[in-house]
């Protein structure tokens, strides 16, 4: 739970860490946060909430967490790891540029399909952490691992030689960015339209 | 002032407006925070700054702006509504959608430098108002606007068919996106490399 990156606002009272420290704890807080911000979202959510539906006592939460919003910064974390692995796999597999990509766009769909509410908060709210804006940093985490991708895509002319660092910026963001549209207009486009138009107008070369 | 779209954090306690209003107290306001902004930034600035800027009382600010935040929304309507006409104007300049566009985008890296502490701010940390995430009704309404001109290059067949809405939400999202990209690493990316990686991988149909 000592993980470095922590939000910016604290509160003004330093929060006690447990003396004998139970990693099973914060787990039992994350998965009872990430149950509910499934079900309700994570704007109306109380700490109250967290801790019953963990079977915990609040002052047990402040032992681990300072905040709702540090609590939210670990998820952030964590499924960010998650959806990294599950990326770099699917850019691992055999095939074209094109066809990898298509593959890691449908991991990416599945997640926010997954994670719909966590995942529109995240996106629409970053959150001030010692590392930056908390978006941007898990942007720059995703361009990371698909750097290699499109320098060997550009290497092989599966796509136009340009700036490797920025193609991927610009991958990144527009799938995010298009991906949370689509979670808003659901009743206006399906998801095949969203990777039809996602796959035409960001892989063609 | 009194505009319909405000934060949705509202103080617990009501503001009293001001008997008569006057319009020129809000101004004042406004601009002494574009100014600090512009100087120091949006985080660390105090509404006792900004009510010094402006040669005015900390509870006059009170009786037009229900919090800091408010203002900044206020700011970032304002600061839109400008950019928007702008961008209208390059628009409606006489070319192809590829030279129309160009001028629209030196229009806005134009806006971005000026503005730069407040752009990032205003995409970093979206603040939740009555209309939604103003980042986002941002980007809808900057979308609505190049909406006809999508159409116009498609059925020109300066464009490729594809969904309007969509097509121009990618557009306005990786505009400020590799905006925002550029002005965190202005020591890597020149304006210039900006705009001809944008022009490039945007505007080829």
């Amino acid at each position: 739970m000592d993980s470095v990156i922590r939000p910016l606002r604290r509160p003004s009272r330093a929060r006690r860490p447990p003396r004998t420290p139970n990693p099973e704890v914060p787990r039992r807080f994350l998965d009872a946060a990430a149950a509910l911000i499934r079900e309700q979202g994570y704007q109306s959510l109380l700490i109250e909430e967290i801790a019953e539906r963990a079977g915990l006592a609040v002052g047990t939460f402040y032992l681990y967490f300072d905040s709702k919003e540090d609590l939210f910064v670990q998820l952030v974390l964590e499924y960010t790891e998650r959806l990294r692995t599950r990326l770099r796999d699917a850019y691992a597999t055999p095939g074209t540029l094109r066809e990898r990509l298509a593959r890691a766009l449908d991991v990416y769909l599945d997640f926010v399909e997954e994670n719909e509410r966590g995942f529109l908060y995240y996106r629409d709210f970053s959150i001030e952490t010692n590392v930056g804006p908390l978006a941007t940093w898990a942007i720059d985490r995703h361009a990371e691992d698909l750097r290699p991708l499109i320098e060997e895509a550009m290497q092989r002319g599966e796509l136009p030689q340009n700036d490797p660092d920025l193609t991927a910026q610009t991958l990144i963001a527009v799938t995010q960015h298009i991906a949370g549209f689509w979670l808003e207009h659901r009743d206006k486009y399906s998801r095949e339209q969203i990777e039809w138009f996602l796959t035409r107008s960001l892989f063609t070369s």
